[in-house]
């Protein structure tokens, strides 16, 4: 009992993100793997989720210029990096600081414990040899992680010929990403299929998307308004949010850019300088969202916690474990909706019920642990009091840099 | 017989459209009265119907500009324009050509033969007082006439103050139109639900629909692209069409306009030129519409034709004919499959089941007329053999004009 009753010795957490760190660990990982929340809903965080940088993904179509981007604010090339006109990238690579400048394989870096990507291992060795992490020493690295990402390719044949679940990892990375750039060129505006699937697994992650429309200046102002125009046209039936995506018109590159006519001048700079603004604006922004994610990611523990619960409540103690299973497997809809009204909650913040039939039917209900108040109770105490105490104390170590 | 067998005396046919109009009234327009075309699906046209001059017609919120763009296009104001920064227009006006310049009240117009506004009656009186026809004489008018509208507004309580079908009548302005223009300004970009159902109400004439992003001049080019952007990620969602919408960008006023930045220098004057063109390519266009609407017509009006006759067969000599009208009408979907089979249509010529079920329902099925073959057979010849002659006989007057 002990154990969860004290707060974490004052002079060991430095910052916000590391006093979450040991909220998490202390307070709230126990309630979490009592009743299986890494089944059900999201693997359990480690150290290294808490210690990973800021993450910045470049997505689209190939030679939209992602790795030209990359390049470009870096001003220099990461090792391994490759630039052409043709399909050239042909790997994740996750460019990170590091001491050596090195690249290091797929492999390798996956079963790292201090590096937040043990989570990859779940797409298997073909994915992996196609995972790269390619470490450089960089002032801007310090702060923030980037990852490049093959073009996404029109063909289904090129598709098909994909051995790992090219969706599935751009969704893992989607949800530990900070900002998700889409990339774009006046000549590669078309949402192939693939295009519209990766961006549909971008779902519930949709404020953390920007959009890049690159190469602007190869185009005339009239020309490049009716592309910008197509591209709005499309995007917002394939995101269909009420609210615009941001869409940075410029073009990313080292060399000298000489627009077709007037209007870059006005429009390419300031527009360059909005997307700078908001990269280096991430560390911040990547603070309050890891708050914001612990909240609620809390409180979806304390539900899951309750749900687990009353299922293992509804078991017979002899005869009819089976049927009753079963049973409750059916009537999951209204099992939830017990659960909500016993306990005052939101119907909102329950889990999909769909996808927790189907976890649920590995299981054996009765042999899931039974309600124990004061693991909760703890969690309840992080959210009342716990964590605005380490708001308190800390400040966002970004605010008015 | 005799009248539905000789072509129409060539002397008398002036132009394509001229003899559209004898084609139809004297082959097509009697199969279409036969089986009440007019009651299921359009109204039977009238001369004054042929000889109506293209029209466009302006929609927007209030103060977008619709009749300054009217007075910049003419360089003049019609009689009885107003503009304001307030809602001015508070009805709906046909700008037309005229010997003497005048203002003709809509209920004076709508009864007119030789006028292409009968339709509008059915609107009621409380709609037509809010109608007006402005005749001036102006070069321009001797080839389209326009269409000024009141300003769609936002508050439902407004919407609800309008004592007659304002959707109704877009509608019915949509399908006699060739162009309809919708407004935007930068200021007032939000699509408000009576707005929305005004651009739903155009669907099926998404061809005909052009953008114009008005007073662009007023705001700068970061922020036009923003607000360009936006106006294309919601209209994308309410046309909802593959195609992009043509938008014109530009600020359509006579007063000599100061861009916020160089960049109007560039693309307002293109833009406006673009319009322009489009505009002056009216008629060419409007010429070939008119064709292709009528071909479609004629096909339309053999398929109803099939659809009554058949009907009418089911039906028993003596008893029980309640029940068989019944019976008809629950099995609507399948008497079309059978008539489709039998004259070996496409499923997609034929109309909408719900709407032809809900006509159906206020007729006497019985009294309809039996097949007469002769009737498809002459308007079957006017599709494969009189318009193929008309056309090789006149050219477009305004092709290489
Ligand atoms: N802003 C730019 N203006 C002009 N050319 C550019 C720009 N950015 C990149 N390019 C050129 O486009 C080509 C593709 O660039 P790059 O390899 O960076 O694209 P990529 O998106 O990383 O492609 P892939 O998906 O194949 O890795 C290269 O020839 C590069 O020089
Ligand atoms: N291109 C333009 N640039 C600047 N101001 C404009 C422009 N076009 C119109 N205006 C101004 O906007 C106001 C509204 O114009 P107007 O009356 O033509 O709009 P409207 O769309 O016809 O409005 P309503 O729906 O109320 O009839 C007027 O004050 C007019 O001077
Ligand atoms: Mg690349
Ligand atoms: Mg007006």
């Amino acid at each position: 009992q002990k154990k969860f009753k004290d707060p974490p010795p004052p002079m060991h957490v430095t910052s916000i993100v590391d006093g979450l760190k040991h909220l998490y660990m202390e307070r709230v990982r126990p309630l979490e793997s009592t009743y299986r929340f890494q089944d059900f809903v999201t693997p359990l965080l480690t150290d290294s989720d808490f210690n990973a940088k800021p993450m910045v993904m470049l997505l689209g179509q190939y030679s939209t210029g992602k790795t030209t981007f990359i390049h470009h604010i870096l001003q220099r090339d990461y090792p391994g990096a490759h630039i052409g006109p043709e399909p050239t990238t042909d790997r994740f690579v996750v460019i990170m600081h590091g001491q050596d400048e090195r690249s290091v394989p797929g492999n390798t870096i996956a079963v790292q414990a201090d590096m937040p990507f043990n989570g990859l291992t779940k797409f298997g060795g073909s994915f992996l040899s196609k995972f790269e992490c390619s470490q450089l020493t960089h002032p801007l690295l310090e702060h923030v992680t980037f990852v490049d990402t093959p073009g996404v390719l029109s063909g289904e044949k090129q598709r098909t010929q994909r051995s790992y679940d090219f969706t599935g990892v751009i969704q893992w990375f989607a949800s530990k990403c900070d900002l998700v750039l889409l990339l774009f060129d006046p000549h590669k505006l078309d949402i192939s299929d693939e295009f519209k699937r990766v961006i549909m697994a971008l779902k519930g992650h949709d404020d953390k998307i920007r959009v890049v429309l690159n190469k602007a200046h190869q185009v005339d102002t009239q020309q490049l308004m009716r592309v910008y125009g197509a591209l709005m046209w499309s995007l917002g039936k394939v995101l269909n949010t009420p609210e615009v995506v941001r869409v940075y018109i410029g073009s990313f590159h080292d060399r000298e850019i000489t627009p077709k006519d007037e209007m870059g001048k006005f429009l390419f700079e300031k527009e360059q300088n909005d997307l700078l603004a908001d990269l280096k604006d991430i560390p911040r922004k990547s603070c309050d969202r890891k708050i914001n994610e612990f909240v609620k990611r809390a409180r979806a523990a304390i539900i899951h916690a309750y749900i687990i619960a009353h299922l293992k409540k509804q078991m017979p103690a002899m005869l009819g474990k089976a049927k009753a299973q079963e049973k409750l497997i059916d009537n999951l809809e209204e099992e939830f909706a017990k659960v909500q009204r016993e306990h005052h909650l939101a119907a909102g913040d329950f889990p999909n019920v769909h996808i927790f039939r189907d976890t649920l039917e590995g299981y054996s209900i009765d042999k899931f642990e039974k309600l124990k108040p004061r693991l909760i109770q703890v969690v309840d105490e992080v959210l009342s009091k716990d964590i605005p105490d380490l708001l308190r104390k800390f400040r966002n170590p970004y605010d008015n840099l």
